[in-house]
């Protein structure tokens, strides 16, 4: 038995587009990120990859991507999980601020240390602040142990229970799932899939909007180490473009 | 407790719009009805009548209509659930038919009691026909116990486990819930609500895209019957216009 898993970063947000830290904060997709969704669902049909179960985040720039996706892919009527351990890493008091501004004025050595340390969060984002999700209905079952800043070793414990309990149990059923989520917690999925280090993870980028193929053998492990890229030469084109966020 | 129920049928249709009989036939929604679906997430929001959980047919129609509608109102990230059971009735041979040639064709009588009779199903749909969901893996569960016609007393008989086993307990849990569905399925669910009889419930039509909010108490019984339109205006104005489809 070969189980297929099909990763998907959400298309471009309002702010990827104004490059301010996003995590948490519910903010909508560009109109070129609806773009990158529906030829992410082209993609999908093309290459005949029919996702069986959608898992997303609690995020609608996650969500609204797998309904366009699913829509050009003509798989609408898929069943639907989701659950906030697909979010968006969480940053902190570094949610809202800009981007060039953030390196600005810390520099870049403390400006790359929060966007791609393993283990070191930024400072944690306080409750009254505008971009706080405290409160949010959606994390109500959370009650105070809701994030208030994460780094990427705090996603990967977040999200495995997830990809254990939740995703794991789809996949041995024999279904196609895609798992449409964001660039931290599909860092930390790959991460675990691929075995990469806690040294190689932060050079690790995954662009938007294309599709990632795993195949994955018995055990859960990749027969294809790194994925295929749905768009090859798209994915290699856009690498080198989220790698040089914030300059 | 009082459990808050609302109910939305799918907006225009390509098929509605070129007035054929559609049935189970997986049908995109035109602009319209795209813009009747954003509308309603509107009403949603304007009225704070916030969906906590969604449901929905295996209908691309009624699917997307709820993905937008959602959207609008900002609840994209709520839990999905889908279910034939809640699927338009199966128009049976009728499917892919215009609505006006088979009323020339057969006579007014016959017309309407294919299009209104309680108990009587049009002629079956052969599973060679383009028109026939035999072999769609959505259905895949029903085995050869797929519907292949439908009369509303058949929908009532299918949708109402979906009913008892996946929405009330949804209800129970204190969740404002939204069906997003079709004139039949949602017309069986109004008759079984209002305890409309056999007689009375041709007559009955619901308007696309417009929520209908029923507050219901702790049996289940609604405090309002015959719910209440989040747009009674435009309710009563499109009523009028489903009455005379086929003319």
């Amino acid at each position: 038995m070969t189980y297929n898993l099909v990763l998907l970063r959400h298309g471009q947000s309002e702010w990827n587009q104004k490059n301010l830290f996003t995590g948490w904060v519910d903010v909508p997709l560009t109109e070129q990120g609806r773009t990158e969704a529906a030829r992410a669902g082209e993609l999908l049909a093309e290459k005949n990859l029919l996702p069986e179960v959608l898992h997303t985040s609690r995020l609608k720039r996650a969500i609204i991507t797998a309904d366009i996706a699913l829509e050009h892919a003509d798989r609408a009527w898929i069943d639907v999980k989701r659950s906030w351990r697909l979010n968006e890493r969480h940053y902190g008091a570094l949610q809202g601020k800009n981007k060039k501004e953030i390196r600005d004025e810390f520099g870049e050595e403390q400006f790359m240390t929060w966007r791609r340390s393993f283990d070191t969060p930024p400072p944690v984002l306080d409750d009254s602040s505008e971009w706080s999700q405290a409160g949010d209905p959606r994390y109500a079952n959370l009650g105070d142990a809701i994030p208030r800043t994460e780094c990427l070793a705090d996603v990967i414990v977040r999200m495995l229970p997830y990809w254990y309990d939740s995703i794991v149990p789809d996949l041995q059923l024999g279904r196609t799932v895609l798992v449409t989520a964001h660039g931290n917690s599909l860092r930390a999925l790959v991460k675990h899939l691929d075995g990469i280090s806690d040294a190689d993870i932060p050079s690790l980028n995954i662009p938007t909007g294309i599709p990632l193929h795993y195949e994955l053998d018995e055990s859960f492990a990749p027969l294809n180490p790194g994925g295929t890229y749905l768009d090859a030469a798209a994915a290699e084109a856009a690498i080198g473009q989220v790698a040089n966020q914030g300059r």
